[in-house]
């Protein structure tokens, strides 16, 4: 390994791994065309690699014989990355905008159930400060037999709350034969938590010429989520906010663990805006303001909060939605930690 | 709560909750139109709850002020459910059988890569006695610079490879403008792990009139996977066949953890008959016969396992594919174990 | 179940259960002195126990055939729930108090390792506001090639440190052959995460005279944090303030994951106070400023941090501490965030 | 990085980690006395070192400014490697073995609750071909209020049941001030779940005359079960036997996630026998018998087995104890799947 050329990945042998292993593995990178440097001594055998990291991705090395461990230097993901974007990307929404001290309060109902509860929230969050509507047309559920969301209907119901308060919309796409319909409706397209790693939706709206919100799923690393964001840049489309919403671990007190910590290695990895989701997290309205007011504070770019006239009538997570009567305090007590982190409601 | 009518679920009030509160939840069932019967005493009150099983599936209960717990006392699972059908279901599959006594052993290359590595992949388990024959023609890769599968070429070359050593040929459907073209060209439509959850998906191949191989995702838990099959049964194709794949959990030695545990209650739980996929668990080669014989032995009803002529040279997964030269041994060591469970490669 | 008594548990039998399975279940309570109550209806049949909690919680039920769920009525802890005491308890320690609107900022060095370090930091700490002192004498390390801790010469350093500063001293016991020197030296024992559930130790310091600081192990879930207190506090001892540290999740881009969500959960469970140790969670410096603040913002009552004044020649967790110099501008950031919530450094 | 010295660790520095940063990295490195070789090129810089690996493993390594990864190249275990000792170590206990062709298969009550109890027990797995007696005197129990086990007088009882059946003892050591006189009961010193990272009491056993069974803790990783192995074997202690009995996950249909993928990697990484309690993992009885055959297929060297002879009278783990009545069937069954596996019950 000389000084010039460094590695894009390291290959470590085994400390049993034979001469002929390690040419073995030489002779198959170089038929691929990359460039590979030996370092042999007591104790084990380091190859450096030089080459198109995307060539390099295709190669099997874990399974050459005697290789123990393949260690890639550079990220895998590169156009979301902070390394090439310093500056921190914001994203204007019909003029309500979301990064660096501009902080997004989205909120809505978690489904459109029908006009008027719709427009009812509309009014309320929009009253109380919200930077963006929210609200679901297609629901992915759990059970069959539970209530599946109104579907392109809910489209329409969603354009007017939004042309009525001049809140930009968010609502989810579920279906890749629906992009045409929900690019057209909506102002931010979703991609849920369940779709985070669908990677022909990813590549649907990486065409699409409206902002994306990505969900992190509940068993995404924070690696994988900026790769699925990789998914929609590399299409064209760099208008991305991600968002946590909780990950799935052994702890059943919660629906989800909230994980906070990914905000802040987030805020590092990437130029893009990161929000957090804590009502699906919390899966109980109890514990929404206190995890909202923590997204705040660990340095997210936003909260999308569920809300709804009367929740105990909700078709969908009514437990964790907080009455609309109560957002506008709600929006108070987060504002004020917006604040002390030195941003404003965007 | 009385002997003449048990209840669908119970629902637990909190220690502090007032009597008002347990009113309130008792209105409110009214209204919905299911009936409520209070026990209330010293330490706790207990409402039971007997209604119809989707209305129930509406209600926000565990919401309302001063409830504590929602127990239910029926599976959210229906068609699905061992209960309701005792006898073990037999999928029958041009002829070759999975379930009960019949050991399914499918086999092939993790992508369709070009036709003749397909071909002769499929002789060499055919040879070996392989039941089926697996081939990818879509691939969800994890970063989006990685191969993304032939497509629909890749169908014609594993109806090729079907029709020349008899084997049906199971491949995964991954977007629903495919359906029809999937449908047509396989015997088996596999669900992803990434799509395990992809309730769209699932009530798609419900229509389909083709059995139905459906992967467990990482992060789905057991009573969830079976409420994704109950997705595809609902809408009529009960032809379903699980399968464990590992899950995420905290140990990074294997790619990911093989939960075999989940099997042995899955078979409990279901009549539909369980298989395992050790390759994509294991995530290397040499883990792949252990965790095989181990998915024998705790009485899965087939395995799913990626074989390669040429491993070293795979566009994907190859670190974990077995060499299409050693098959016929491995099939002969899982054999040894299907033996002695008194069943026979079906 | 009649409405003079209402259960302490609810015992649902499976679907296919038989009428005799009910008795036997129903004979074994009444022999070992419970009551039970049973109610039979179309769809399932639930049994109500009412007895001694503490007997019911040694008869195995879930094992007796037939049984499909055994649902648990009563919180299994008592002395620490806050259904039992409403009001939360403030802990006093020399004059600085943690708990309802007193923050306690506890800081110092990871490992106590030589006189002029410890006393050194605890200066800083102290000139910055912090209100209690930490540093390890004993170090649980995974790798037994490390740096185990100074050992009970530790115990004077802090206890020197402590006496200059005035600051009440925090240190970890983990060998109940030590109990005497560490809560003699001490003025709050700590029990360390991979003790949590060391039910020996727990009960040791059950009988201490000192309060107790206990922290979650990383697997501990939510309940089993609250039952290793009820430990403690069933010996007598009552002054038990619980930690959150992170949890073991998939997720590798910080060392565990921190659950804020946990925290907002045990605010609402219990009447103890409740803090956070941002640096074990992150195992990296930089993230632990605004996890810190997410711990403020979601209702926590207090941190507990590590700093040192040359981190880079730290013995243990260098990685994660703070260098002393930045210690006070870090206590100012989160000093803004305990404000808006209302509380005071304790 | 030449070839006449392959580094034992690789440093990566950021992308945009300065020459300076770099410099200050290699003068630490030479401060502490190892060597440190620099490759700088496009992409990244990647510094090699070459030095005592107790000496690096105190470094703060990934604090330094600028460094990004930093790659260990060897184990960070060494007695316990295979590496070092090809051959599998076989443990004879009295003339019973564990490890290469010898099966073990250890049964007993989960506590001893009273002598006849335990003699009943203890006969009957004897009777039906067991090689190891195992029985808890000291309980870690979750809660505070159930059995705790019966102490010190349940050696005894062990000791008798081991006398009379000619079975060697397995039990549990809790607490560092019962070393003596478990070891002198006892045959075989078990380390619980909950202890497997209880450092004090590792070493304590490790200066032991009496092999150790090593259970991994619900979160322990394979690499940290090995350096929890290397503790006991650092005070010279090599009759080290390891346990996989479930890890923890989101899973909640079994009670911990049996991870026999983790057998088959421990298989490779460690000359030390490798065993199986299915008992704990499962939490239910009729799961015991699927996962102790699909242990034994995974190439385990053994099981620990829970059996009562009144298991719904048992006063610990009463659901997951197998019937005494009902052993020899199961050990004719498991016996069964050892004969295909090529070995013998040792």
């Amino acid at each position: 390994m000389a000084t010039n050329g460094s590695p894009e990945l390291l290959i470590v042998m085994g400390a049993a791994a034979t001469a002929e292993q390690t040419d073995h593995v030489v002779v198959r990178l170089q038929e691929a065309g990359v460039h590979a440097r030996v370092a042999t001594g007591r104790g084990a055998t380091v190859i450096g690699v030089i080459g198109d990291r995307e060539l390099l991705a295709t190669l099997p090395l874990e399974g050459y014989p005697g290789v123990d461990q393949v260690v890639p230097i550079l990220k895998p993901y590169k156009l979301v990355a902070r390394e090439l974007v310093p500056d921190p990307t914001v994203i204007d929404v019909r003029g309500r905008q979301i990064g660096e001290s501009a902080f997004g309060l989205i909120a809505g109902p978690c489904s459109v159930e029908y006009r008027e509860q719709t427009l009812e929230t509309a009014r309320a969050v929009a009253a109380a400060g919200a930077t963006m509507l929210r609200g679901g047309a297609f629901k992915p559920r759990t059970s069959p037999y539970t209530f599946q969301g109104l579907g392109l209907e809910a489209l329409e119901i969603l354009r007017e709350a939004g042309d009525e308060t001049g809140l930009p919309v968010v609502t989810e796409l579920m279906d890749p034969r629906h992009v045409e319909q929900v690019v057209e409706a909506t102002d931010v397209i979703q991609i849920g938590a369940r779709n985070s790693q669908n990677f022909l939706l990813l590549s649907e709206v990486g065409r699409a010429a409206k902002p994306v919100l990505l969900k992190r799923g509940p068993s995404t690393s924070v690696e994988e989520l900026l790769m699925a964001a990789e998914y929609v840049a590399k299409e064209g489309n760099e208008q991305i906010i991600l968002c946590e919403r909780g990950i799935r671990t052994f702890e059943t007190a919660t629906r989800y663990t909230l994980d906070l910590g990914a905000v802040a290695v987030l805020k590092q990895e990437t130029h893009l805006p990161v929000i957090v989701d804590p009502s699906h997290a919390a899966g109980r309205r109890d514990l929404v303001l206190p995890l909202a007011r923590a997204a705040v504070a660990v340095g997210a770019d936003g909260i999308i909060v569920e809300t709804h006239p009367q929740p105990e009538q909700a078709l969908s997570d009514g437990p964790q939605q907080i009455p609309t009567s109560e957002f506008a305090q709600f929006a108070a007590e987060v504002s004020a930690i917006v604040e002390v982190m030195g941003k404003h409601i965007g």
